[in-house]
């Protein structure tokens, strides 16, 4: 009995037959004294479609407009789920970003929330109806549609269970049981996990892990939402709870939780540009006004004055990232950019790493062992990223998951 | 010079190619020193694959949700038509029904307009952007959804042409030059016309002819908003001005105007309905309460106090209205009830109709003619409709085009 929100992804909505599913499930919670919030991604392969069209007429794409554009993707779902309920006899309501009212910033397409008005969510329950928000989607002050970046819709589902103090945040999966070592696909053998910390989740999730979007993974653990990833193809079983560290003492003899990888990455160098103070900050300020992420930033030692910067940036802001660099360069007068696109980054995570040492040099032994050059090397507490070139990303993966014995007991 | 109103319909936007085309003559229009407001449709076929997934959930649908999931379609399109003219070097911005705002009231799927908050379009003109509003959408107070019927973004051209007090609305069609005296390809001797008063349009519209939507027309009339509809595929030459009738004075000594048919009819007759006082309006009450355009009624003599009524609506409320129909059958203790949705109405349109008998008699004749049973007639000042079985729609518009040589002067 209480307050629950499920969350479904693209493919738990791919098809009429699986809506359908979808609302069976929802209904069946209800009828055990629940009141449900739904929260819905486009459909499968939806939200690629629209990027796809709107790319051929504009590149980069203003990103108002993208918004605008991609944002129907989730309209759609849940106007259809919304449907589906009620023709199995149960009222429902949709919702979309607007309307809940999900306000954010104005960073089109990767927004952040600056608040959520619940009035209208409360009351919809309050009469009894299940609601279905449209994930991905909110509205910035002045009303303009906003999107919250790619799994966006894991936000969305997270933030309302905080808004609400709901009892249970559920995100069900179509393609996984729940969090894995590594990607199943790649390493046939990834064991599932019971639980994971948040800063686990985390640094997977940041670190290409589709399985939950990072940022969603950051509110939850900022708002104690404690997650549930669910399987919709068993929804009867134990998915991997996400929690916060202290309840994760079981788990201390482990010392890596999982190896993923990210191949939506591209890196920019910048050669020769003088070497004086504030010389960052003229590079990364342009960048950041523009709402890309830099994730790795590597700096060479300076010399005769001169140094190279390289720095890693999501695939989708390549172009737009070379065309202020390329603007930045030539003010600072520097030699020339080199970019690539080919990389991908492979990391160990983990939160036993903080009190073991030599978890690096097995790392990178394990990578050279295979014949695999590291071109860019990052770290945190519970992190060592390395890039590599992109065709080596699946052979590095399931190399350091063997190395680390990551896999099921046998 | 002045505030110019573009619409262009589904199939003016239905390819990449055919939005840069739009997008490259909605410049040229901007760089003739005029400000521009664009409304556009969903891209051809998208309105029709939504209702279809729409219907395979729920039958008849919810009409809240399916004005959700339908409007996306042009939310879509605005969204890549702002694109494409800022690809192009214009500064454009999309805007779709609730940033509007166009408030109308609560018939989801066929709302009617409130009124309109031309403030951020005057706003955003004012700045020199080209403004491209998503057609078809309304909001309710409450902020839900709504849509205006098919063809509605017709009328979004026309409102906001009233509300900006527009210099001209004109009316881009993919598939045709202007108005013709019947469809072009159901009779190869179709004419095009100059000039049509909005009378004559409003009945052609009505009846079913696919060029502009009847309540776009009804709407320009009162608020005396000429229309201007041009071929986009020939953007230089001139398509059919709609007018008021004063205008057409060369236009007096022509008999009939058009011909044209509507396949999305069905019929319901309910049988041996005892005749008494308030039966009509109790039978009609429901209907209209749910918001189903009721048009063609016939009420047969009574014969021993009782009666037969018979009523089409449109194919699209079919099984809503028949469901609405059965409980007030048992109410009032009728025999039964009779359906059938394979049925067209053809009609002749005509100003100068009024002034002339023998209209209907030629028509009459000239479907006997041709074996052709009608099956309930209406009449107005300006038009005369029959209803007739689906597949003689073809034949008896040809038919009555023949007869009254509307075609091409041989």
């Amino acid at each position: 009995m209480g307050l629950i929100v499920q969350k479904y992804g693209g493919t738990s909505v791919a098809s009429l037959d699986k809506i359908k599913w979808v609302a069976g499930h929802v209904i069946r919670t209800k009828e055990k004294g629940n009141d449900v919030l739904v929260v819905v991604s486009a459909m499968a392969g939806e939200t690629d479609k629209l990027v796809k069209l709107s790319l051929q007429l504009m590149d980069p794409p203003d990103e108002r407009e993208l918004d605008v554009v991609t944002s129907s993707g989730e309209q759609v779902s849940s106007g259809l789920l919304a449907m589906s309920i009620k023709a199995l006899g149960h009222d429902a309501l949709s919702l979309q970003g607007h309307q809940v009212r999900i306000v954010t910033d104005n960073a089109h397409s990767k927004a952040k929330i600056v608040r959520i008005d619940a009035e209208r969510i409360k009351k919809a329950l309050g009469k009894g109806k299940i609601v279905v928000v449209a994930g991905f989607q909110g509205v910035d002050e002045e009303g303009n549609v906003t999107t919250l970046g790619r799994g966006g819709s894991d936000l969305t589902a997270v933030a309302l269970s905080a808004a609400l103090n709901a009892d249970s945040c559920e995100l069900y999966k179509d393609d996984v049981d729940g969090i894995y070592t590594s990607d199943p696909g790649l390493v046939p053998a990834a064991r599932k996990l019971d639980k994971i910390s948040y800063e686990e989740m985390l640094e997977l999730a940041s670190l290409g892990s589709k399985v939950l979007q990072a940022r969603a993974v950051e509110f939850a653990m900022k708002f104690g939402v404690t997650l549930h990833v669910r399987p919709t193809t068993k929804p009867d079983t134990e998915g991997t709870w996400v929690v916060e560290e202290e309840k994760m003492t079981q788990l201390e003899n482990i010392l890596i939780s999982g190896v993923s990888s990210d191949k939506n990455q591209a890196k920019i160098t910048i050669t020769q540009v003088p070497d004086s103070p504030g010389i960052a900050a003229k590079i990364f300020t342009p960048l950041s006004e523009s709402g890309i992420i830099v994730d790795m930033i590597v700096q060479n030692v300076s010399i005769e004055g001169h140094t190279d910067i390289t720095f890693t940036v999501p695939r989708t802001d390549f172009k737009k990232s070379i065309i202020l660099t390329e603007k930045v360069a030539k003010q600072l007068g520097a030699k020339n950019i080199i970019s690539d696109d080919k990389i991908a980054k492979v990391s160990l995570v983990g939160v036993g790493m903080k009190t073991h040492s030599g978890v690096a040099s097995r790392m990178f032994s394990t990578l050279a062992k295979e014949g695999i050059n590291i071109l860019m090397i990052s770290t945190s507490e519970i992190k060592i990223s390395c890039v590599v070139e992109e065709k080596y990303t699946e052979l590095a993966v399931r190399a350091l998951h063997d190395a680390f014995e990551l896999g099921e007991t046998k």
